[in-house]
């Protein structure tokens, strides 16, 4: 059987590749944790050295050889001798990294992760003193190695494209403007609503006095509670949350405690763990394999999404939990009672931080930061353009104005990581998130019940069973299909805004 | 300039070799730290795969020809290219990894890799439960797969000698037997008049309530008085202390808090920073290369050994810092005067455990340990017999004998680690540091009353200068005779116990 040894020798590269990408994965995750702060130059060598040696792997000619053999073109990417629907998807998933890979030269995937280092460290230190122009040289080198990565990479209607494949398979930029776009009104009138209503909502109790021990304490608590395992993960504490995966028993999620503002850490923490338990929740047989990662980023956002706020910020979930993070704040909190807390909680109100976003005007920060990067790769504006566009974009979108660069175009860190066109999946996110979420009720029926119990196993074995098991077999679009019955449709999020805005905001 | 150009590619080789090293050191230490319980055995593959591409690079070809045009070989090591002190010694320490490391098959070092990574969490397992055979079968292949790295390796007077080189270059197991020999009747001696000794030392203030807060505090203020730089490097937690490189700007040192303990968490601390100075005192034009390492363990342990005991265990020492640790600690240290503390932390008492073990006692736990992995290689003994021979050889060396395998064979994580001829370092670490520390007085007159003003920084300047600077540039011996003008002679170290014992027990 010619077929099975090659497939066997494939795994067995995948094997290798995943166990280099899961070491890369601790080499970031140590900078962004507990890594001296001197030591960045050096980390950016070692973690740029290895990205080589994978570079070299993914493109090596024995992996493209066992490609052929097993029949997969970048037209036929699932191949013409597997026989079942994970064995397709592994060559399909190894032909998408290897093709991408052997079109970059080694020396260029090398170059760019070493400027990526030093970006990473200009911004942290342009951001603390609100000054972009301390950080737009490295932006602007950093810049042309990502448009000069869309040329090698290749691209039919839009460059762009060929950035947004990276996070988003198979999504293509004008179907992206097409979808935001699509939001635009919807979400201008829900705010119209919201503006219009005579309900004026107190969040101050959110900026009180919350000790950070405390604030760790009831994040562990809500972690457990969510079914995430400290047996195999981690929570830590970082400028920027994130979520990493070091292996399939190894799940690394990191918040930040910000002693005057709860809600930060709060749904930060539940956030990062939606990822984390889709991390963990690949079916036994892909783990260790290239199949044992999320779909897409926008998948991977509508797990993080739907825990932060279509559960973590509805009312059902606080009216178990919310006793208890009053006993752990009496101080702060005996005062506020639960429905002020749930309205205070899902507050709408433009503001600056994209992370510490409402619902409603979250996704209008994407469409901001959608909107300059495509000006900045169809080089429309430069780097030094930004802080403007920035404002204007903001204005556009927002209707405000930042103050400075810090709460303006500094404000995250995703372009000192070289990640443009990442963050359109954070809007994908959302209405998977909401299309997701009206399925998973239909099924349950009680969920409200089953949240107000605290009986979060109930959502987490639906999505276990429904999309975690799956890992990358489905691209983003057929597993949506067969989740939901549905391609991807907006309509869904905009209805569950209404529903639930209606009812906070008596509209 | 033919010579240059293959030094220029030598050093790009050396560079890749030393960001690997370091990238494998943080998977190690993080195992150690920070890992979730159920990563272990995915991280032994990670670390495995690493290793064999580290054996790639300086097992390779390319390596090889560039060495043989440097004129270097095994009879030559420095080769016959080089103009300078320091090019000769980087060609040197080159040959040395090169040539052992082709000796070993690829597939045997990731063997090996692997086979130390189930070894360790079956050594933690079964210290915990104090059991022996829970260790025994990891063991027995642990020690197959040793023997035949010295069988590979190739040695001329004893299989020992090639596991020995690698942790103590160009030392051989003949002359270490005779050294570690000549310890012997000097240390019965002083054991003799201490037991004579009408004082009797009270240590029982050590093992109070010394809440784990209050350690980790005074743990880094001892390391920030010791000029340990925390910008570039950090103090965590892990069952076993140690010290690790992950760059020239990243020196990680961890230690233990036993609540019931002070003075575990005290020195240990003390030591693993005196190991953290010399890895962050390299001259600045080695860092980054091969020579950026220390020239043996011996001559680390030196430096470790010399901080924890010849400085951290000194009167003066205490002088300055005891009214601190007293501040911290007063309900617990109140009552107890500066001299009584004094002779407590020097208490000299046959006891199980080498790393609480005192001064006069700490080489007889080595030879111990050296005369069984001897039995061990020389197929004398065998896994099973361990138990039964520790017990022996506790007997003849420490006059006791432990209650369980905890407290005896199980005790030190090193076997597990595969590190077999590492022991004798810390013995050639305690004669080193004495007849260093010897010629330091000598140079610096008022060290005594220097250390009694809490100037750290006098010995360390001493140490950068003399020792520090060099990193691999002259091997152990040769540095030896140049700082001290003598060969390594265990007269220093003996005469040194005589003369701070004396004092302490009035013989």
């Amino acid at each position: 059987m010619k077929e099975n040894q090659d497939l066997k020798s494939l795994r067995e590269a995948d094997r290798e590749i995943q166990l280099l990408t899961h070491a890369i994965a601790l080499l970031e995750w140590d900078q962004e944790t507990y890594m001296p702060d001197d030591a960045l130059t050096e980390r950016a060598e070692q973690i740029a050295l290895l990205k080589g040696l994978l570079h070299d792997r993914v493109s090596s000619p024995q992996v493209g050889e066992l490609l052929a053999c097993l029949g997969a073109t970048d037209d036929n990417p699932g191949g013409t001798e597997t026989s079942n629907v994970s064995d397709t998807a592994l060559v399909r998933e190894l032909v998408r990294i290897h093709s991408r890979a052997v079109r970059l030269p080694k020396n260029f995937v090398i170059k760019l992760a070493r400027q990526i280092g030093l970006s990473q460290s200009a911004w942290a230190k342009a951001r603390d003193a609100s000054d972009f122009s301390l950080f737009a040289p490295f932006l602007e080198d950093l810049l042309a190695l990502i448009r000069s990565k869309a040329d090698y990479l290749g691209y039919t209607e839009h460059p762009y494209d060929a950035l947004l494949d990276e996070y988003e398979p198979w999504m293509l930029t004008g179907k992206t403007r097409t979808i935001l776009s699509s939001l635009r009104d919807p979400l201008a009138e829900v705010l119209d609503r919201i503006r219009g209503s005579e309900r004026d909502i107190d969040a101050s109790f959110l900026i009180r006095d919350f000790a950070e021990e405390k604030q760790r304490r009831f994040s562990h608590l809500l972690l457990k509670a969510m079914g995430f395992d400290f047996r195999r993960g981690r929570l830590d504490e970082s400028a920027h949350p994130f979520a990493t995966t070091l292996g399939a028993q190894d799940i690394r999620l990191t918040t930040r405690y910000h002693r005057n503002l709860l809600s930060s850490a709060l749904f930060g923490s539940i956030h990062e763990a939606g990822h984390g338990l889709y991390e963990s929740g690949f079916a036994d047989e892909l783990k260790g394999s290239i199949l044992a990662n999320g779909t897409s980023l926008g998948i991977h956002e509508s797990q993080s999404r739907m825990w932060e706020n279509l559960i973590g910020r509805s009312r059902p979930f606080w009216l178990f939990f919310y006793p208890e993070l009053q006993r752990v704040f009496p101080e702060a909190l005996s005062d506020v009672r639960l429905d002020a807390f749930f309205h205070g909680i899902n507050k709408v109100e433009a503001s600056h931080i994209r992370i510490e976003a409402d619902e409603v005007t979250y996704n209008l920060h994407i469409i901001l930061r959608f909107n300059i990067e495509l000006k900045l790769i169809e080089r429309e504006i430069e780097v030094k353009d930004l802080p403007e566009a920035w404002r204007q974009e903001s204005e556009e979108s927002l209707g405000i104005t930042p103050e400075d660069d810090a709460e303006g175009v500094l404000q995250d860190i995703h372009w000192s990581f070289g990640s443009f066109g990442y963050f359109p999946t954070y809007a994908l996110g959302n209405l998977y998130a909401a299309q997701f979420f009206s399925k998973m009720k239909a099924d349950i029926g009680t969920l409200d019940e089953e949240l107000a119990k605290g009986n979060l196993d109930v959502p987490l074995d639906w999505l276990r069973r429904n999309i975690h098991c799956h890992g990358s077999i489905y691209p983003a679009d057929e597993l949506c299909r067969m989740v939901t019955g549905h391609d991807l449709d907006p309509a869904f999020f905009i209805s569950y805004l209404n529903e639930k805005f209606r009812k906070i905001y008596e509209f």
